[in-house]
């Protein structure tokens, strides 16, 4: 296989016109169970790791924490699959459990030829309506999307500035696929204290000209730089991004989703 | 509008477990020119902001410089509209000349009703097949992507280590939008050096459990990234990312590319 390559001398001096960016994962998150208090738990490993908050910093937290710690999570042994499930299961070589859970939560089914990419309650699109068995103990055991991955956000950035007295923006991410490109890419479905999207229209170019049609989603660029030192088999589920200028409002990442009459992919 | 925030207290000091990723916009890259020396202009505004290359870096570069490096422009006074480009232009409300660029640029026409949603020749399914007008100099041109953008890669990364001795890699980047979310987020065209997707399956997860459908898009991630000290309107088309660990292979960004038979979307 391919060698890896890591950086060997990362003392650049920047100077005033260059902008830097800073991203640590923070190692020694334990398993989180239903209950857990998830900001304690960060904190704790943030400082054994000499990792101090500041205000301004972007905490990005993977979805399956979140979902743990708030128990949303689906016993499979509990799940009586219903003749849909069960005959959807029967074509996609799927448990029919677990396909009974992910129609629970989804809204529409987008496609289901193949695999399974749904429309969440919240108005996602991705595969198995977020519906998932990674890094879940047990064999037996999915997690589910946050019920409210906003309001989630909303309160992990409020027990941060409580436990650490910084104003620290939130988002959480979760690995989506798209149309068109191969892989996943880390993205928010959930934020708080940082402006999701953002609309450079009226703004001018560099050579002064309007820009008409640009707003960009920096919300799903921060998660996607954050999942850059997730992983899924090592990383850590929780990473910290500093030196982002960011509009610090609160901007549900509920936004990002794109109304289905501007859709032209339903 | 809301406060901008910034980290004051960049000073973490980062456990041996903490992972830690940093990126530097290169500022005082001065305005392209057909036939300019990319990797020139590059590695002196670099001298300049005081950063210098290591081994295992990552150049991420956005596609318009290297367009203009390349000559990839198109006076519109040159151009003829068809009597395809003029009729979708007048439903548009476009300039048909540019219409007629954005059809030769594209081997599919994928959405034309709002906008025009082309498959570029290279297979990227993206606004006006990536034709633009912002960042140009002069009203009556545009940009067409790069050629071959891992070709150019390729050529960027050769002469990155023929210039500063290191083994640097370099992603070429835009900014494209995609279904179901708003907002445009940069994305990987080109790439020399980097694996662009990292397969996951076959490992196993943090519990031990196999991972079965784990296919990250790391250069779209890494494109993302830099996509955050990028902007449109300040920032800095050129940011090298340290600190990644990354499979040094050369993997072609048209690998991203979902092959046709596969995607559920066309």
């Amino acid at each position: 296989m391919a060698k890896r390559s890591k950086s060997r001398a990362p003392s650049a001096v920047v100077s005033a016109g260059a902008q830097e960016l800073r991203l640590f994962s923070i190692p020694g998150i334990p398993e989180i169970r239903p209950g857990n208090d998830l900001v304690k738990c960060v904190t704790s490993a943030a400082r054994r790791a000499a990792i101090h908050f500041a205000h301004g910093d972007i905490l990005v937290v993977a979805q399956k924490i979140v979902s743990k710690a708030e128990g949303a999570l689906v016993r499979l042994a509990s799940v009586k699959a219903s003749p849909e499930a069960r005959a959807l299961a029967a074509r996609l070589k799927k448990d029919p459990r677990a396909v009974e859970v992910v129609l629970r939560e989804s809204r529409r089914m987008v496609r289901s030829d193949h695999v399974l990419i749904a429309e969440t309650r919240h108005g996602f699109v991705c595969a198995n309506a977020g519906v998932d068995h990674s890094n879940v103990p047990g064999h037996d055991v999915v997690t589910l999307l946050p019920r409210n991955p906003d309001r989630s956000a909303k309160k992990l950035a409020a027990a941060l500035r409580k436990r650490t007295g910084k104003r620290v923006a939130v988002i959480i991410s979760d690995t989506f696929g798209r149309p068109w490109r191969l892989g996943l890419t880390n993205v928010a479905i959930g934020a708080s204290g940082v402006a999701v999207l953002r609309d450079l229209r009226g703004t001018r170019d560099r050579q002064g000209k309007p820009l008409t049609a640009t707003i960009l989603a920096v919300a799903d660029e921060l998660a996607a730089a954050a999942g850059l030192l997730m992983g899924k088999s090592e990383g850590s589920p929780v990473v910290l991004v500093r030196g982002y200028r960011y509009a610090s409002v609160d901007q549900p990442a509920a936004r990002i989703i794109r109304p289905a009459v501007e859709d032209l992919f339903r």
